[in-house]
């Protein structure tokens, strides 16, 4: 017998009888014609920061990339499996998209696991660990920074990590080129779950702001 | 000045004005309790398979791993930066998750990418060839399958890889105890493009049936 | 000849025509009986964040305190000349306020030049750097966070600042002791000059929240 | 929870229902360029003595000193925390303001304590005491001119305060210099409570005048 969780069958009924109706043709065409997403997000696994919810974004439309703490890590063409990287290269040199999206969001798990001083590993592994200590240098100046309180600390955290992806997406050459000719943009934005407020990087000071609706 | 490309403002006024005034007591919430998702899903990074949308998910639902192809590497604990371990770590040992679903599609460009024989680098780091590499065995052995059809070859690795994600989350210590002690279900899931059919893997047989609905 | 710069004596003959025939009488009975605010405001003496406009307050209202940085030095009963104690001690013992809030704002000149490590003295005596010397500490580990934007540095420290200065105001015996008796309350404010959005510090995490309105 | 008192958020609400829209580009403008106040205001913290109210002023208009009694000390380059000196150097040497008004009031009740000659501590730090103290010489003879009724002593030592105020400005270098170079103005200001009238300064004969308006 074929099984899934009931919650996520009963939410199989509604797609089909509410919003799957209205876009089947689109579905159809876009399985004919294949995908040309014009922007790439790279997006935390959190179950309250669903891109295409918070952008209200159709089928065809946000090519998702999604990790704990949305990290991109730096380039590095060593022959390992790099599941961000190969993401990254299919989005940008298969799917030519425009626009790559690092967005962040309020109250990550992983960014609180890397302030955490005294964090111990969830299983011997410890993947999480070693997957955040790609912030580690970050993590623990702001870890220093006693005088801010827990909430604003993971605040920082989370927009340092925000710049440190984008920063990192530049050291891929594809990405570099592109940029230069003009070709493909790079963006920040993060997500305040508690209300709903979207935030979106300044390119030229890297600071988050609320933009005008 | 902040800047975000347009398609994602209008889609964020949308979200703004339509569903988030309907569930902002429930972000609300979640931003103070913490998430609590019963279930993790493995999925690609394809826009035309978004499993909030398939699966009507609000927030707080669904803890969603993307990459391409949805692939789960093998238990390898190496010290290396291993993003979809560290995301596997933290839904079971942290969130505690009861079920995860891998969910592949029609139509995989990853896929494709592992049964083109001529594929040729899409970058000098060739990250999509390494990390489609981990299914390539199989790949090469439906590649030789010449007597199928392309789509039906294509369909077929589809949901071989499906199957072999979830014999590697098995190779994680603590999804096979979990599982053995009945706290934690793998499911598989594949999601037909074109038609919007979900496909159910059947657990006894390994095959994808369509459940009653 | 009595002298006053013009835009004065046009704004009091605007105060004499529009605001104060509404309020001659609350004017009138406030020197008879001498005033009665339930509310000392510690405040920046910035052109931009006036308390009575940020809080629409009539005549009578609010005790109001302004200096550079809206700054209170700890408690030091030294014999010398103490401006903020002053109006505290008055405030909190002879008025017998209810309520003290310190309300700092964004893009503080004073916080600017705390975190400016190559900071010159105006003049010779050089008050300005000795005033905001009290958050040296602070203001150094805050320049220290160069992975923080110059805004985010100048957000957090001014941040820091209210709360540095909350703690002040208990080292104050009177006010301890009436805030222990619950006959005294301190807040924390902090308005965004750029958007007019008031911030409110919530109490157990000291935290800056947007209150709902 | 953040938490302010009901009465300011009240009045907050009213701030951005009413005056904030209409003023909202001045306040982005000012943030984005920075302050420029052409008038430095020193007043007291009377609640019934607001210059933006009495002065009609918008924001970017005054950057304003309050304390108890609107006193400015003599200057004192001893290396300790002076904040109404530190305020008058920001905002003279920073902000190059091109007027300095020592505004008083009717009924100020630092005036008060320093004519009572049996004024008892508020408390052990007496620091109102010994704010006030500053007058003292005045005060006393003031205090003995015992055919004068209460309240002209009162308003007489309120004038006297002003105009020692402003004298003890010219005793700051840089005040002084800027003032023989024509580049700084000081004023004089007196608000009667009772009746809203507003007296100023003459320059030549210190007196107190109604300005026609």
């Amino acid at each position: 017998m074929p099984h899934l969780p009931e919650h996520l069958l009963t939410g199989y009924r509604n797609f089909m009888s509410g919003r799957y109706p209205a876009e089947s043709g689109r579905y159809r065409s876009l399985a004919l014609e294949g995908q040309a997403p014009e922007t790439m997000i790279v997006a935390c696994c959190d179950s309250r920061s669903a891109p295409e919810a918070i952008f209200d974004a159709g089928p065809g439309e946000l090519f998702v990339l999604r990790n704990v703490g949305n990290l991109v890590p730096p380039y590095e063409p060593d022959g390992e499996y790099h599941s961000t990287s190969a993401a990254l290269e299919f989005a940008v040199q298969s799917l030519k998209v425009k626009n790559i999206v690092v967005m962040g969001h309020g109250r990550c798990g992983g960014i609180r696991a890397a302030l955490d001083t005294n964090f111990a590993p969830l299983s011997p592994g410890d993947f999480i660990g070693k997957w955040m200590s790609l912030i580690a240098p970050a993590a623990e100046t702001v870890a220093a920074s006693t005088m801010m309180t827990a909430t604003e600390r993971q605040t920082a955290l989370e927009r340092i990590s925000i710049r440190y992806s984008i920063a990192n997406l530049r050291t891929f050459p594809c990405v570099s080129i592109l940029e230069g000719k003009g070709k493909l943009t790079l963006h920040g934005a993060w997500f305040d779950i508690s209300t709903g407020e979207l935030w979106v990087m300044n390119k030229e000071t890297g600071d988050f702001e609320r933009p005008e609706l």
